[in-house]
């Protein structure tokens, strides 16, 4: 799982058909590309191919040339692939609302080194988390959401992504509904974390729905946002017991743990480029 | 949790008000009952008082006037209580059609001493598991289910449930709704397994939805019914990890181990006394 | 679980024998307590008895003559009793070496209110930390060791604990072997998160050893120190899957997460007052 | 995970160096096999690779040549391959003493086609469970121990396995020690199930020794024998939480389920070609 420090990663998906692994594993060894994980997936069902590979890298290796004799390769596949060079650190947008649970736990697993992200700007509706980006020495933007113009504090989240070169954007709690053309800008670029086990309790205040139901487990959903917020293919869920004694903010405090490992958990995932969208299911290798 | 040869178990709820406790326990403590397990919720949001305690028989004990005396004690809060000798085994109904994992389960739980509880019937719409039964020696009912006439056909059912003197019916993937009219006869008194996390996958063929939707676990709940077959207060839910290489039948068979430990975990509370009726939610003591 | 704000708790244990919960449940009635939830064990392979009972305080509620009425009561029955007000924090000292993940949890987890105690000092043998305890607003103590004289470093730890009034010591990942005198003196009063499902892999390195064992599972236990630093009882433990693709390193950083849910499961455990002593094991109520 | 019916399995491991994967990948390309899962896996400590393929049978398919071809294609990488077919059920011998839950277990998988085995005998020290194997159909031979001549008993068991042709042992609560000789004949054929989470509590009664440490969580391992019977390459592991209220006869009946699934998990992966020996671990793809 950890890796030697010259390796890359190469992924790939396109559709079904004969020859897609040995198309991929005998370019690698002709570039005398050392393989120490290969992972594949044919899924019957959807009839979509996908492919991970964590390969050593090869004296005198040159990526331009590398990468124009796989898009060769792929070329009659239809293979859409990504390359990912040893020490590539992916760009990070951050944005959060007021609860810090999530946010605390990405920016300490970043400063530990377990995510390997660069986070380049936290990014808010509240000023109330300033002091834990400023204690990580990371950038907060505070745009205050003015209900009668909220296409204009948009553009700013907007402008603050784009110019970061962000690769991915985390909703760490951002407790706000985007716009479907936000929403779109950030399709399979971003991702939510739901405090529910979806489709379980859609909308809003799902502990106190759970609690309504009587539930004995509740869980969370980490997501791609698509043009739907809330239904965006899932990444990762995680789930906890709980019973009658928890009453409504019982719940809410249980959920924040699992809320923090199911984000990081997804996120770790995106940056190991581990998950393949597969129409509105992900695979991860 | 395993009790002494002697142990009776009292359950009971009423109201919230100050004095609960100590009159159940000041009662026994007249009595001169042991008590070796004593577990009391006031729920503030319900506004109710639920308590189960175990103890010793003392001796020269004589169950009729203790039933009186406790009678006379919790009148006045308005207390509902239930007594439990040490070697009860209530007698049960388990209801299947084909699927054979949780009749399976139970049976073989019931065999080896885990449940304390006897079969004394299992009936079904299909004659598949009939050797099943047979080799348990319980008597089986296959009562074949006729379109245009449901009605008979339940009442046959509730005949052998009557019959019986069964305290409690197991739909162990029995897959027929019930008539509300039956459903209100079993109110508090069936357990369902429901093969989804509910309120997550209700209706048809969860497993395909949950599918369809990419989710990452999948569950499974053991419930009360009520005049809703599918709504009924939850006594226990399981879970368990799934990714992209579960197929729809893959997802079926990963159930089938959660349905049957699920509905045995449910099973065994209801028979230990733990179970409450909290309006629509379920107190576990 | 989460409890009105005028909740005390109570808390005895003492010889089984017959009348222990009547005791405590009369003598709470007579003071006009309102009981919200009472949990007592009756432990038959020990003989002792537990009890941890929630109330709301009654108007003109005396706390002396209550203490005092309530040991008179106990008295006969060799009852040891713990009264704890509503508001009480406790105050407490976190020792650590190098590794933060389980100190930033505690402070993260103190400052939402989620734990609720007073870290009156962060101990340490390694400057490291100091940042993250001063950003909270925590004295921290930096005592290095000097390992030709271990005893006059202990001298200054215990000294910062004795005048910070703390009731609970939490070892958090402090690394160190501490003196049996030390042990002694923070026996029951001090919290231990070991890197490992004990018994399994004491000593050095044990997720190395856990590697080469090729386990499954890796897991964490917090436990009370005694005069053995890694055998107190057990008050919790955690566990999470792992797989032939975790190097040591990979099962270190899974063990982080681990380390710290469960440290600070048991750390909630004691400051609600939960966790009591029975010989070398505990009872969690 | 579920696979079409005409899919072959191909696993293969050696020392690690350049080419492995494409030898493998190429190979299959070449002979028009249809990969529809590859996962590989190249041990950076102990210097091995692991491969396991699924492919779809081509058109014109020949078993002997395909072998023929592969085993010349790996000679100079030192490959030791094994090649599944499609409807291949492995025969087993079970052997048990008196506890059925794995027999029962394993007995009702391999019934509804969850595990892809034969079961050609059931071979026990007692008589007990001969009614449970009689019920499935399956031959049960009782090798009754004599104390002065356990050699004698261990021929007839060997004989028994021999007999069969079956290529797994699975020990489903044996509890007794084999003689290193048939252990060695067994090494990385038998799968025996540990009731205790290894290394936690080897030895007689794990389940008291667990209650007498208090602990938390109890668990069961699965694992190949080697020469020492409770030592082998671990396979699979499982856990559950328990409390103090659990007395050493509710560990054991918590374990059963553990047990069961445990050792159930083990051989499925056995089963479907999943488990490497890795020296004293394994790989599991």
């Amino acid at each position: 799982m950890s890796r030697a420090p010259d390796t890359w990663i190469l992924t790939a998906d396109c559709p079904s058909v004969l020859g897609t692994v040995d198309a991929v594993t005998r370019f690698l060894f002709e570039q005398g590309c050392y393989v120490t994980e290969h992972h594949s997936f044919d899924d019957r069902l959807s009839g979509r191919f996908f492919i991970r590979v964590e390969f050593r890298q090869p004296e005198g290796f040159d990526e331009q040339s590398f990468r124009a004799g796989l898009a060769e390769r792929g070329e009659g596949f239809g293979m859409i692939f990504e390359l990912t060079p040893p020490h590539h650190r992916p760009k990070v947008v951050i944005m959060v609302s007021k609860a810090d649970h999530c946010l605390n736990d990405l920016l300490y697993r970043q400063r530990i080194g377990q995510l390997s992200m660069d986070v380049a700007a936290v990014v808010s509706n509240h000023p109330d988390l300033k002091p834990l980006a400023d204690w990580h020495g990371i950038p907060y933007y505070h745009f205050p959401l003015d209900p009668n113009d909220k296409p204009s504090q948009e553009r700013q989240v907007w402008q603050v992504i784009e110019e970061s070169g962000a690769e991915l954007v985390i909703l760490a709690r951002y407790m706000q509904v985007l716009s479907p053309e936000l929403c779109r800008k950030l399709d399979g670029k971003a991702i939510n974390i739901h405090h529910s086990l979806l489709p379980g309790f859609k909308g809003a205040k799902p502990y106190h729905q759970a609690y309504n139901k009587g539930v004995k487990l509740v869980g969370a959903t980490a997501h791609y946002i698509n043009n739907d917020l809330d239904e965006g293919p899932i990444i990762a869920q995680g789930v906890e017991a709980v019973d009658h004694s928890h009453y409504p903010e019982d719940l809410i405090a249980k959920g924040r743990d699992i809320e923090g490992l199911t984000l990081a958990r997804a996120v770790g995932y995106h940056i190991e480029r581990r998950v393949f969208l597969n129409a509105n299911r992900t695979v991860v290798l």
